[in-house]
Protein backbone atom coordinates (compact mmCIF):
# COMPACT_ATOMS: atom_id res chain seq x y z
CA UNK A 1 0.00 0.00 0.00
CA UNK A 2 1.78 3.50 -1.23
CA UNK A 3 1.38 6.08 1.36
CA UNK A 4 3.15 9.70 -0.22
CA UNK A 5 5.49 10.99 2.79
CA UNK A 6 4.75 13.26 5.08
CA UNK A 7 6.61 15.94 4.33
CA UNK A 8 6.09 15.85 0.43
CA UNK A 9 2.81 15.95 1.35
CA UNK A 10 3.33 18.94 3.68
CA UNK A 11 5.05 20.59 1.02
CA UNK A 12 3.74 20.44 -2.41
CA UNK A 13 -0.03 20.20 -3.53
CA UNK A 14 -1.93 17.46 -5.54
CA UNK A 15 -2.04 18.27 -9.52
CA UNK A 16 -3.02 14.88 -10.90
CA UNK A 17 -2.81 11.11 -10.57
CA UNK A 18 -3.47 7.46 -12.09
CA UNK A 19 -3.42 4.25 -10.38
CA UNK A 20 0.93 4.16 -11.04
CA UNK A 21 1.92 7.78 -10.49
CA UNK A 22 1.28 11.20 -8.59
CA UNK A 23 2.05 14.17 -9.99
CA UNK A 24 2.71 17.17 -7.47
CA UNK A 25 3.21 21.07 -7.44
CA UNK A 26 6.14 22.16 -4.67
CA UNK A 27 4.43 25.08 -2.85
CA UNK A 28 6.98 27.44 -3.55
CA UNK A 29 6.14 30.93 -5.56
CA UNK A 30 9.60 31.23 -6.15
CA UNK A 31 9.97 28.36 -8.62
CA UNK A 32 7.42 26.40 -11.10
CA UNK A 33 8.84 22.97 -9.40
CA UNK A 34 6.73 20.05 -9.97
CA UNK A 35 7.89 16.35 -8.51
CA UNK A 36 6.64 12.83 -10.36
CA UNK A 37 6.19 10.12 -7.67
CA UNK A 38 5.77 6.59 -8.58
CA UNK A 39 3.03 4.70 -6.24
CA UNK A 40 5.72 1.95 -5.79
CA UNK A 41 6.07 1.20 -1.47
CA UNK A 42 9.51 1.00 -0.33
CA UNK A 43 11.18 2.70 -3.68
CA UNK A 44 13.90 5.18 -2.99
CA UNK A 45 16.44 4.83 -6.45
CA UNK A 46 15.13 4.76 -10.01
CA UNK A 47 16.71 1.26 -10.31
CA UNK A 48 14.54 -0.04 -7.46
CA UNK A 49 11.44 0.28 -9.96
CA UNK A 50 10.37 -2.80 -12.04
CA UNK A 51 11.58 -1.54 -15.80
CA UNK A 52 7.43 -0.46 -16.73
CA UNK A 53 6.85 1.78 -13.62
CA UNK A 54 10.76 3.53 -14.42
CA UNK A 55 9.82 3.91 -18.36
CA UNK A 56 6.63 5.22 -17.63
CA UNK A 57 8.08 7.23 -14.64
CA UNK A 58 10.50 9.06 -16.59
CA UNK A 59 8.19 9.17 -19.76
CA UNK A 60 5.83 11.33 -17.73
CA UNK A 61 8.65 13.55 -15.98
CA UNK A 62 10.45 14.09 -19.69
CA UNK A 63 7.09 15.22 -20.92
CA UNK A 64 6.19 17.65 -18.07
CA UNK A 65 9.48 18.99 -18.71
CA UNK A 66 9.22 19.95 -22.10
CA UNK A 67 5.52 21.13 -20.60
CA UNK A 68 6.84 22.84 -17.81
CA UNK A 69 9.38 25.09 -20.34
CA UNK A 70 6.88 26.55 -22.87
CA UNK A 71 4.66 27.13 -19.83
CA UNK A 72 6.54 28.62 -17.41
CA UNK A 73 9.20 30.22 -20.43
CA UNK A 74 12.23 28.62 -19.04
CA UNK A 75 15.67 28.57 -20.04
CA UNK A 76 16.87 25.32 -18.25
CA UNK A 77 14.67 22.21 -17.02
CA UNK A 78 16.23 20.34 -14.13
CA UNK A 79 15.18 17.41 -13.65
CA UNK A 80 16.60 15.12 -10.86
CA UNK A 81 16.05 12.24 -8.65
CA UNK A 82 17.93 13.30 -5.28
CA UNK A 83 15.95 12.06 -2.14
CA UNK A 84 18.63 12.72 0.73
CA UNK A 85 15.95 14.19 2.85
CA UNK A 86 12.86 12.23 2.13
CA UNK A 87 14.50 9.06 0.63
CA UNK A 88 10.45 7.73 -0.99
CA UNK A 89 11.08 8.02 -4.73
CA UNK A 90 10.23 11.74 -6.40
CA UNK A 91 11.62 13.31 -9.11
CA UNK A 92 12.06 16.75 -9.15
CA UNK A 93 10.76 18.78 -12.08
CA UNK A 94 12.06 22.11 -12.30
CA UNK A 95 11.64 24.85 -14.65
CA UNK A 96 14.69 27.50 -14.33
CA UNK A 97 14.63 31.17 -15.01
CA UNK A 98 18.06 33.05 -15.38
CA UNK A 99 16.36 35.82 -13.12
CA UNK A 100 15.26 32.96 -10.82
CA UNK A 101 15.98 33.42 -6.60
CA UNK A 102 18.48 30.58 -7.23
CA UNK A 103 19.91 30.58 -10.51
CA UNK A 104 22.44 28.95 -11.27
CA UNK A 105 22.47 27.48 -7.67
CA UNK A 106 20.15 23.78 -8.00
CA UNK A 107 17.23 24.51 -5.92
CA UNK A 108 17.69 22.50 -3.22
CA UNK A 109 19.36 24.17 -0.36
CA UNK A 110 18.17 27.65 -1.88
CA UNK A 111 16.68 29.14 0.93
CA UNK A 112 13.15 28.81 2.92
CA UNK A 113 10.10 27.98 0.86
CA UNK A 114 8.13 30.90 -0.33
CA UNK A 115 4.09 29.88 0.34
CA UNK A 116 2.29 30.40 -3.27
CA UNK A 117 -0.50 32.33 -2.93
CA UNK A 118 -4.30 30.86 -3.85
CA UNK A 119 -4.52 32.01 -7.22
CA UNK A 120 -1.03 31.55 -8.27
CA UNK A 121 -1.17 27.95 -7.24
CA UNK A 122 -4.45 27.34 -9.30
CA UNK A 123 -2.57 29.15 -12.36
CA UNK A 124 0.28 26.80 -11.97
CA UNK A 125 -1.84 23.58 -11.42
CA UNK A 126 -3.79 24.46 -14.12
CA UNK A 127 -1.00 25.15 -16.90
CA UNK A 128 0.17 21.57 -15.90
CA UNK A 129 -3.05 19.77 -15.55
CA UNK A 130 -4.27 20.64 -18.87
CA UNK A 131 -1.24 19.91 -20.70
CA UNK A 132 -0.07 16.60 -19.25
CA UNK A 133 -0.74 13.29 -20.29
CA UNK A 134 -0.01 10.19 -17.76
CA UNK A 135 -0.07 7.50 -19.81
CA UNK B 1 29.17 16.39 -34.98
CA UNK B 2 29.52 15.97 -31.17
CA UNK B 3 32.20 17.99 -29.13
CA UNK B 4 32.43 17.22 -25.13
CA UNK B 5 32.15 21.26 -23.69
CA UNK B 6 35.86 22.32 -22.29
CA UNK B 7 34.23 22.59 -18.74
CA UNK B 8 32.70 19.11 -18.26
CA UNK B 9 36.17 17.79 -20.05
CA UNK B 10 38.75 19.55 -17.76
CA UNK B 11 36.41 18.13 -14.50
CA UNK B 12 36.06 14.76 -15.73
CA UNK B 13 38.38 11.66 -17.10
CA UNK B 14 37.25 9.12 -19.47
CA UNK B 15 35.37 5.89 -18.38
CA UNK B 16 34.07 4.04 -21.70
CA UNK B 17 32.08 5.58 -25.00
CA UNK B 18 30.29 3.70 -27.73
CA UNK B 19 29.02 5.63 -30.42
CA UNK B 20 25.89 7.43 -28.74
CA UNK B 21 26.98 7.91 -25.29
CA UNK B 22 29.67 8.83 -23.30
CA UNK B 23 30.70 7.94 -19.48
CA UNK B 24 33.18 10.20 -17.21
CA UNK B 25 34.31 10.34 -13.75
CA UNK B 26 34.43 13.63 -11.52
CA UNK B 27 37.87 14.02 -10.86
CA UNK B 28 36.62 14.91 -7.43
CA UNK B 29 37.98 12.24 -4.28
CA UNK B 30 35.12 13.81 -1.93
CA UNK B 31 31.78 11.69 -3.95
CA UNK B 32 32.07 8.82 -6.97
CA UNK B 33 30.36 11.06 -9.12
CA UNK B 34 29.86 9.92 -12.91
CA UNK B 35 28.04 11.66 -15.72
CA UNK B 36 26.52 10.22 -18.45
CA UNK B 37 27.24 12.41 -21.93
CA UNK B 38 24.98 11.94 -25.07
CA UNK B 39 26.35 12.26 -27.58
CA UNK B 40 23.86 14.41 -29.70
CA UNK B 41 24.84 17.98 -30.79
CA UNK B 42 22.87 20.93 -29.25
CA UNK B 43 20.94 18.97 -26.67
CA UNK B 44 20.58 20.61 -23.62
CA UNK B 45 17.41 19.13 -21.72
CA UNK B 46 16.59 15.57 -21.86
CA UNK B 47 13.38 16.38 -24.03
CA UNK B 48 15.33 17.55 -27.08
CA UNK B 49 16.50 13.85 -27.75
CA UNK B 50 14.84 11.46 -29.69
CA UNK B 51 13.13 8.71 -28.00
CA UNK B 52 15.77 6.45 -28.68
CA UNK B 53 18.48 8.35 -27.36
CA UNK B 54 16.48 9.59 -24.13
CA UNK B 55 15.50 6.19 -23.69
CA UNK B 56 19.04 4.73 -23.97
CA UNK B 57 20.43 7.48 -21.55
CA UNK B 58 17.97 7.19 -18.57
CA UNK B 59 18.37 3.05 -19.01
CA UNK B 60 22.06 3.61 -18.68
CA UNK B 61 22.06 6.18 -16.26
CA UNK B 62 19.72 3.86 -14.01
CA UNK B 63 22.03 0.64 -14.53
CA UNK B 64 25.10 3.26 -13.86
CA UNK B 65 22.98 4.05 -10.24
CA UNK B 66 22.63 0.01 -9.79
CA UNK B 67 26.36 -0.78 -9.96
CA UNK B 68 27.82 2.51 -8.27
CA UNK B 69 25.03 2.27 -5.40
CA UNK B 70 26.66 -1.44 -5.11
CA UNK B 71 30.40 -0.58 -5.89
CA UNK B 72 30.92 2.51 -3.40
CA UNK B 73 28.31 0.92 -0.71
CA UNK B 74 25.85 4.36 -1.31
CA UNK B 75 23.08 5.35 1.07
CA UNK B 76 21.34 6.65 -1.87
CA UNK B 77 22.20 7.33 -5.18
CA UNK B 78 21.16 11.06 -7.22
CA UNK B 79 20.79 10.89 -10.36
CA UNK B 80 20.18 14.20 -12.16
CA UNK B 81 20.04 16.52 -15.17
CA UNK B 82 20.40 20.16 -14.24
CA UNK B 83 22.58 21.96 -16.26
CA UNK B 84 22.36 25.56 -15.30
CA UNK B 85 26.66 26.29 -15.38
CA UNK B 86 27.08 23.67 -18.75
CA UNK B 87 24.12 23.40 -20.69
CA UNK B 88 24.96 20.49 -22.51
CA UNK B 89 22.88 17.48 -21.73
CA UNK B 90 24.92 15.54 -19.01
CA UNK B 91 23.41 13.23 -16.37
CA UNK B 92 24.84 12.96 -12.90
CA UNK B 93 24.88 9.63 -11.05
CA UNK B 94 26.46 10.23 -7.80
CA UNK B 95 27.12 7.86 -5.05
CA UNK B 96 26.05 9.47 -1.53
CA UNK B 97 26.95 8.48 1.81
CA UNK B 98 25.46 9.67 4.81
CA UNK B 99 29.30 10.49 6.03
CA UNK B 100 30.36 12.07 2.78
CA UNK B 101 31.24 15.61 2.54
CA UNK B 102 28.10 16.99 1.31
CA UNK B 103 25.22 14.93 2.98
CA UNK B 104 22.48 15.94 2.89
CA UNK B 105 22.98 18.82 0.76
CA UNK B 106 23.23 17.98 -3.04
CA UNK B 107 26.73 17.90 -4.78
CA UNK B 108 26.31 20.81 -6.88
CA UNK B 109 27.20 23.85 -4.98
CA UNK B 110 29.60 21.54 -2.15
CA UNK B 111 32.86 23.67 -2.62
CA UNK B 112 35.73 23.03 -4.98
CA UNK B 113 36.74 19.71 -6.03
CA UNK B 114 39.13 17.68 -4.77
CA UNK B 115 41.62 16.27 -7.62
CA UNK B 116 41.58 12.17 -7.47
CA UNK B 117 44.94 10.64 -7.21
CA UNK B 118 45.70 8.22 -10.04
CA UNK B 119 45.24 4.77 -8.13
CA UNK B 120 42.34 5.94 -6.92
CA UNK B 121 40.64 7.64 -10.05
CA UNK B 122 42.05 3.93 -11.68
CA UNK B 123 40.11 2.01 -9.08
CA UNK B 124 36.66 4.20 -9.73
CA UNK B 125 37.14 4.00 -13.23
CA UNK B 126 37.61 0.18 -13.51
CA UNK B 127 34.61 -0.54 -11.17
CA UNK B 128 32.78 0.98 -13.41
CA UNK B 129 33.78 0.31 -16.33
CA UNK B 130 33.98 -3.37 -15.62
CA UNK B 131 30.35 -3.53 -14.40
CA UNK B 132 28.61 -1.23 -16.58
CA UNK B 133 26.62 -2.12 -20.19
CA UNK B 134 25.94 0.32 -22.57
CA UNK B 135 23.29 -1.01 -24.70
Amino acid sequence: MFELHATLAADSLAVMEDADIMIRLIDDVRFPWALVIPKVPGARDLHDLDTVAFEKAMRVSRRLGALMQQAFKADKINTAAIGNMVAQLHIHVVARRRDDAAWPAPVWGSGPMVRLAPAEAERRIGEIARGLRLD
